[in-house]
């Protein structure tokens, strides 16, 4: 059972969203994380999938999509040379006697502080997966208070 | 008719997805932006709209979300003291010529190169919706190849 990042280019059409989403819960396929906002088109959307199933799973999610009316594209992105980021908000306990430690956290990862109060610090971060992965594990022993994420945005690079 | 960024707090249940978003179109509510991802409990995701509607819109929808089963609180951030952030990747045209000055534009606004073709460059940039905007509007006249954006997420601050 392997992730797949799944790209989606869709009319911007009323109700779109709910009967893409519909699909994978009707067929029984998670979605781990989903974005969609506006293209530079404002009349069409781009929506980017975090599934997880295996291979053939994914092919039937890939025909099913392509079958909406709605949808004038789609990407399986692991298939190709792709930038993967996501962005995160994340409010860490802070005492006195770790601020400095969380701070040194954020530089390693070009994370910055976005709200300070008495016991709590929030960093802003963006990164691939594996960075997000390795500075929550780094964030984790100070105790996580509120974690919000964008899930996945993917482009694929040009000509790959 | 205003833009609200609206945060909801989810049971991580199959369908979830399908049915708060059926929800607003089903009422002829728009959804310009939204993001799910799972929180530091990957029982509870956390679910981030934008909408546009006047206040009387957006005060039905709270109290429809609030009727869902997989709801478990609904903030209407607009009424709180908030960090909003987007992450965006855009690929622009760059012959020789403008390429150092879309380099001056990415210092500018803490973007990064992230992927260089023999006719353009792929930026990463976050920020919040009006540093957004103006980085696109600095770049649109290179002219825009593709734009994928996350979303608006938002973290209320503490206290407030």
């Amino acid at each position: 059972m392997d992730k797949h990042t799944i790209s989606i280019l869709v009319e911007n059409r009323f109700g779109a969203l709910s009967r893409i989403s519909g699909l994978f819960s009707g067929r029984g396929y998670n979605i781990e994380s989903l974005s969609v906002a506006p293209t530079a088109d404002p009349s069409v959307s781009r929506m980017t999938i975090v599934t997880v199933g295996d291979e053939r799973v994914i092919e039937q999610i890939v025909k099913q999509l392509n079958k909406q009316i709605d949808v004038i594209k789609v990407w399986n992105v692991s298939d190709h040379a792709a930038i993967e980021r996501e962005l995160i908000l994340v409010r860490v306990n802070a005492g006195d006697k770790n601020q400095d430690e969380i701070i040194r956290t954020c530089q390693a990862f070009g994370a910055k502080v976005v709200d300070v109060s008495g016991s709590s610090i929030a960093l802003e971060m963006m990164g691939d997966e594996s960075e997000v992965e390795n500075f929550l594990s780094l964030l984790k022993p100070f105790g996580i208070k509120e974690l919000i994420r964008s899930g996945t945005v993917a482009m694929i690079k040009e000509g790959k």
